[in-house]
């Protein structure tokens, strides 16, 4: 008999008929003689549709009455999926977060999960039932009602897999599993059976959007063993877990593609001491978070001057032009070009600290394709480049190509 | 400096634009010094749309998950409420039931409040705060939640009121306050500036619904003296209380018409001890809620034989020719006369205990209007008679201006 924590999304329960597969699925568990914990998400469109109300009243809502409204969602769907469960004459019982024993530090809105204390879980499957738990919710060690953020059920389902020390924690989403490429662009792209946590860290940082990455940084420090399968279907998923040795034979695990970064360059940027420090403490003042950097070397002429680039989220990039603006003034750059047409192409695998030449067979791949190679960015399990956007699609499956057979 | 308990009901609060209607209210009370506490029921439409949802799901759900998901309802509306008194600049909180204290026995979706702690409401109240609580909803000992059944939220105010020592208990609505009679059908119904408990409690159970009974009867037991009043103007209300002296020289405080009974006559039963205890316990058995009942002198001829009569909601009339299909074969009376075309109109008040003549002048009045009365009970600050649908509105306008000027 294992301990099964399975997590569903908003899509998998976004109304009462998806809701009762979802429950044909548990059952399919517990008639096994599996004891299941279910962690569900709020009704597709359904925290959007209280933003919304919200929005109606006060543009900018207070975060803790935030929390009261939007963990609302989450609710509703466990009394509804524990009736579901009923209708399969299984025993159910919804727990909310903080009946679950979720306890969480006082940052409404994005709160940290402390620490999990599951006795209500525990008794409830002690007495045979199939315990359904709200995600994306805890409360404070003062009883306030806090919700966790963005991949916040993800992340309940893998804090609650930790502190039940389940033998299995299954990710349900939209898609199959981890992909070597997204499917939709690199038609031979392969489904992952399994990848290390690194890995999916980021893969899920460079755009290959299948969790947050707080929810596999939980469950790599806890060392949870997780699967993200679909909810569509009966097929294997991808299973995240530990690196291994024989995860190294495999040089890149995956390919991804963010087309969502706009690149901004600072042209002839004086080249003292403290500049570029400057800069990117007035980006994080602002609360702009900048991914890659690039720093020319020096022009030879004149005044010591160097051109300095860097990327970030589009969404971003209105915000950023204040802070250039204000930044000009204060250091004398010549001028700033920001790009929106650009893409950002990573290969990602444990198996590059052992492998060489892998920066090298990616760049020529490229050139063979006659793609410009716009910033380069390495770190010790990942290759980033910037290219043209337009050439993006194309040099993804080129990459894919060569190295993922 | 006072401390005012409000309860606005769903249609108070039926979306956004409402809801900041009540905010302004509940302001303007802040604003003079007052300490409010606000008790709020789901928007309106929202409890019928989750009953739906999980009725969907499965036709009888659960009672325990039913209160899940119903206490989203109030959840809802209480964190709304908080934002708009924040757009009005004023300090708020939200409490769900369970945060407010409010501890209720384990009878799901009809729970009884056991008793209030209301550590929570005083801290905040002293930290400036207004405080809005979900109305309806509870906690067991166990941190169960649970829900209090209908005109709950009117029962958490008045039980609030009470747990507080409260200087003022508001429920506002959508009427004025209680009316000598249904202002559509008699022109002249004045509203009253005050009533008694037990008058409110007979005219609620005749069909002149302001209030459930049962948040009155908790009232009475708890001294909680309470204001209706409308949510749409500024008008006083009405003041609900323990009897006073003076409201002995009302002889009459209000007439109420009960179009949703049916009557039900069986014919020849026969006439010996324990029939009757026969007829009304398999009623009760299926859980059918009997009025009034009349049982005429026996018949001379023959087999002592009587007729019995009595009324119960429309709503219970099919329920109810089953279990006299049954009973008819075990007591062998001779048929059932069931008849849907009855009124019952009452005349209510703590005056009648003292002057002598009312039921006379009542029965006159209605004589004088040519109206046959069918069926009369009685109790001791009510008169109750069965008549003609028909002519039930002009019964009610003659008694009104009998009675009162």
């Amino acid at each position: 008999m294992a301990l099964i924590v399975q997590k569903y999304g908003g899509t998998s329960v976004g109304n009462p008929e998806r809701i009762k597969n979802v429950a044909r699925r548990v059952a399919s568990y517990r008639k096994k003689g599996d004891q299941v914990v279910v962690v569900v998400s709020a009704m597709s469109g359904v925290t959007d549709g209280l933003i919304r109300m919200a929005k109606e009243i006060m543009p900018l809502p207070n975060e803790r009455e935030m929390d009261m409204l939007l963990a609302t969602g989450e609710q509703t769907t466990i009394a509804l999926a524990a009736m579901a469960l009923h209708a399969e004459n299984l025993p159910a019982v919804s727990l909310t977060g903080a009946q679950a024993g979720i306890v969480t530090d006082r940052v409404h809105t994005k709160a940290k999960i402390l620490n999990i204390t599951p006795r209500q879980v525990h008794a409830q499957l002690k007495a045979g039932n199939v315990v359904i738990v709200a995600g994306f919710q805890g409360e404070t060690r003062e009883g306030q009602i806090t919700t966790l953020g963005r991949g916040g059920s993800d992340l309940t389902a893998i804090a609650l897999a930790a502190a039940l020390k389940a033998d299995l924690c299954q990710i349900y989403t939209d898609v199959d599993g981890v992909y070597s490429a997204d499917p939709r662009i690199v038609a031979s792209a392969r489904k992952m059976k399994e990848i290390s946590y690194d890995e999916m860290l980021e893969l899920a940082s460079l755009g290959a959007k299948v969790m947050q990455s707080r929810s596999v940084e939980f469950a790599k420090k806890f060392g949870v063993v997780f699967e993200v399968r679909s909810s569509l279907n009966d097929n294997p998923g991808t299973i995240v877990k530990e690196e291994t040795k024989n995860m190294e034979d495999v040089v890149i695990r995956g390919v991804a593609l963010d087309k969502n970064q706009s690149k901004i360059t600072l042209v002839a940027v004086p080249d003292k001491p403290g500049v570029a420090a400057r800069v990117f403490k007035a980006l994080a003042d602002a609360s702009i978070n900048v991914d890659m950097i690039v720093q020319n070397v020096s022009h030879g002429s004149g005044r010591p001057a160097t051109d300095l680039s860097f990327t970030l989220e589009k969404a971003d990039a209105l915000k950023t032009q204040k802070v250039i603006e204000q930044l000009r003034k204060e250091i004398g750059f010549a001028k700033a070009i920001t790009s929106e047409k650009i893409g950002k192409l990573s290969i990602v695998g444990v198996g590059m600290r052992s492998h060489s030449g892998v920066a090298a067979k990616m760049f020529e791949t490229l050139a063979k394709e006659k793609i410009n190679i716009d910033m380069i960015s390495t770190s010790e399990i990942k290759i980033s480049v910037v290219i043209d956007l337009a050439k993006g699609e194309q040099a993804m499956r080129a990459v894919h190509a060569a190295f993922i057979r």
